[in-house]
């Protein structure tokens, strides 16, 4: 196996993300027809596996970033493209990459940004799907399969329950689909995150809880400020005012730590070591320290995220990862009907309390972007808890990754099935292979491609079936 | 058997389509957040034999028109609610009856009347049931059955497919899910239309599809125009360039008449005696006549359809049916997403030949409204003919019903099934038992009930599982 997985990634390094010559116009609004426009939709295509009439297409479902970017950071399906002859396609998601529906204007306000919605994603996927099986030689009986991690593989979950007759199945990696107001807890997401950090020893997740005091009492000093700034290496001197971003940058260095705590050195959010998150905790080893050591091992454990490379000069407290993610888009979308409630009680998880107020959260979103999230609606148009009728779809889910407290981690049947990877991050499984895979992750890319294989066979018999059968 | 359903239909007409208390306001636009308006939602109830905690809610899903007359011509849910102990509950389509999102302003411009899709109207409905199991007492656990019949039998169907979260089930009745592009030859409609015509004889359908030369011939000339006005008891005397008008005044009658045609007196379309087309070929017996009798025999047939109760001082070729439907928003919708391509050649069908020209379609749809159809969409969002991997829908159809063209008429599975009534005519099954019922109908609404408890039970028992089960 070993070699053969080495061979394969060295294959799978060799493959390219290609732009289609084929755009498709589609609507900017698929659900109503007062704004007829159309825009341009990118999307990547790989064909080289793909040599039989009817073979499948694999269907990246793109989310909130640049398609190329999760292009190449979706081994999975180049692993297995050969295997099942399968052509690849990654679409983007609108309003993200360079699929802009009214070009620079695209975020110009809330008139403009009204259609980013999953709804109008979704659409799109299915009309570019019905367009490519209808122009691609060959294509026209192939099996589609929606694949995608994190919210595209939301997206992917709910390709299949709205649009089954476009895609055969699904593979919803990492897909928090149940992240929403009355689904799970508040508190589970952050939970998660500490527990990242816990198991590396209670020391480090309550250093980390220490850190924020101890940030409150040296920042409330002249010297403190100019002091932190320094040891944390900050481009721009801290200031009174900037403590609360500064808290909240730390904050979201730990959550992004523990969704990238891969098993070997990787680059998706920022370039790192192999488990980052033990790294992080070899300076996190005693929480009795006072507040300046305390912070001292902090610095090193933030640079360990941000300078792995050693080649980043100053640190910023107003970026935390790769600037491929859209995230003023995700900010609307997480404003409008991705509202996922998040909350932080200091005792069962590293942070400082917080709870989730949905009043202030609707002020925020309504001065930001003038429109304000609807907290139900996501329950109501994607089922919520109640999704046992559907069919053909694996959401998988890392123990670690903090996304996992709002994804299906539990089967409902033979055919909706919940995998867990013991000792994965954020969509591992949706990673290329590598050596330094835990077990857990090859067996559930194993049972992946098996049910995907599933899905295509049950494709294949009922286009060889005659009529529908009868009463 | 006979006395039972006497008593059963007296039982039904005592009961009352209700107006519900709690008006709940609906967003005006669900797949969008610029337009964050709110509208009342029409919708009626009938609690009567719903005397329990978590009994079922049948929830028809409202059509192109005024509820209250849907919810009087739907007496299957009247007749099936004491032996369910089911709470009835219809609901109104935005834009039809009095639920209208912007008031007298809904039908001003393509800008108003943006909203007025399928995709909102299902929206609508799923929002208004999780309203109400949330407020109503004793209905947070209620398995809700979507009912509908004809587009909103569509519906119904379309709900289960979008939102099985939502309802257990659906019965759509008479629904041409498949009446759209690429789907049924165009020609299916009007052929079922001549063949109820030409069952009460060859001479029948025959002069039906001679009359239109024969009002080409006579209206020819003042007098001939004069004559057919007189012929015709016409409102408004026939003008030269009124006689397109007329002649698509006839075809919609011999339509309505094929419809409607119950095997009792009734009055949906118009009040009517039993079998009506039978007794319409009673006036068109000899095709060999020349045109002044020929015509003189489609008045009599005309006439009685428009005039059964003597009540009817004259004809006006502007009206065809009744005033509780909603003809410009249906025509609206037929001209955005509901394309539904209707052809005929005047030798399968009794009418004049006319291709089905989408383009000319779309001008006059711009003309009209502003805005265009789009042709695709429908298969798309809806799945056309791969809506196998659904459940828990019947799809029944008459086999008298021009609709039933564009119907499921063969069943998928055990649980996505296909029921044909013998001698039936638009959603016949819907309507009151009645002593002339044929009992192929009887059949039907047998087998619809025997499916309706089924999925009742199927909620009953999964609500009382425990956790979903593993892998």
């Amino acid at each position: 196996g070993q070699t053969q997985r080495s061979f394969k990634t060295l294959t799978s390094l060799m493959f390219t993300c290609l732009l289609s010559s084929l755009i498709p116009l589609l609507q900017i609004d698929h659900f109503g027809f007062f704004e007829d426009g159309t825009f341009k939709q990118r999307y990547l295509v790989n064909d080289q596996h793909w040599h039989e009439e009817g073979n499948p297409i694999l269907f990246y479902t793109g989310n909130e970033g640049d398609i190329t970017w999760f292009c190449n950071n979706t081994g999975f399906m180049w692993d297995v493209a050969e295997e099942l002859g399968a052509m690849l396609v990654f679409a983007e998601h609108r309003y993200y990459g360079e699929s802009m529906p009214f070009g620079q204007d695209s975020y110009k306000d809330a008139k403009h940004l009204n259609y980013l919605t999953s709804e109008q994603a979704l659409a799109d996927f299915a009309v570019l799907i019905r367009e490519l099986k209808k122009t691609v030689p060959g294509a026209q009986d192939s099996p589609v399969v929606a694949i995608g991690g994190s919210y595209g593989g939301m997206l992917s979950a709910w390709m299949r329950m709205k649009y089954p007759n476009v895609v055969v199945g699904a593979l919803a990696a990492s897909a928090p689909i149940w992240q929403f107001t009355d689904m799970v807890p508040c508190s589970v997401f952050y939970k998660i995150v500490t527990e990242g950090f816990s198991r590396n020893g209670a020391d480090c997740s309550d250093s980390i809880r220490k850190s924020w005091s101890a940030v409150d009492n040296v920042s409330s000093t002249e010297g403190g400020l100019k002091w932190l700034s320094n040891e944390f290496s900050l481009c721009s001197p801290l200031e009174k005012e900037d403590v609360l971003v500064f808290k909240a940058w730390l904050q979201e260095t730990w959550v992004n730590l523990a969704m990238v705590n891969y098993p070997y050195e990787a680059n998706f959010l920022q370039p790192l070591p192999r488990w980052p998150v033990q790294v992080a905790c070899t300076y996190l080893q005693d929480s009795s320290l006072p507040d300046a050591p305390l912070l001292q091992g902090i610095s090193k454990a933030v640079k360990m995220y941000y300078n792995y490379t050693g080649n980043t000069q100053c640190l910023r407290i107003s970026e935390t990862a790769t600037g491929n993610l859209g995230y003023l888009g995700w900010y609307y979308q997480a404003c409008t009907e991705m509202v996922m409630p998040m909350c932080t009680d200091g005792v069962q998880d590293m942070f400082e309390p917080q709870s989730w107020d949905f009043e202030a959260f609707s002020e925020e979103c309504y001065g930001r972007f003038g429109a304000r999230p609807r907290a139900q609606w996501a329950g109501t148009v994607y089922g919520g808890k109640d999704i046992g009728s559907h069919s053909n779809i694996v959401f998988s889910n890392g123990n670690l990754d903090p996304w996992s407290g709002g994804g299906v981690t539990q089967s409902f049947s033979s055919n909706l099935v919940a995998v867990v990877i013991q000792d994965g991050a954020h969509h591992l499984d949706l990673r290329f292979n590598n050596n330094y895979d835990p077990s857990s992750v090859l067996k559930a890319r194993a049972l992946e491609l098996k049910y995907i294989k599933m899905w295509i066979e049950q494709h294949s018999l009922s286009n060889k079936a005659a009529a529908p059968c009868c009463l």
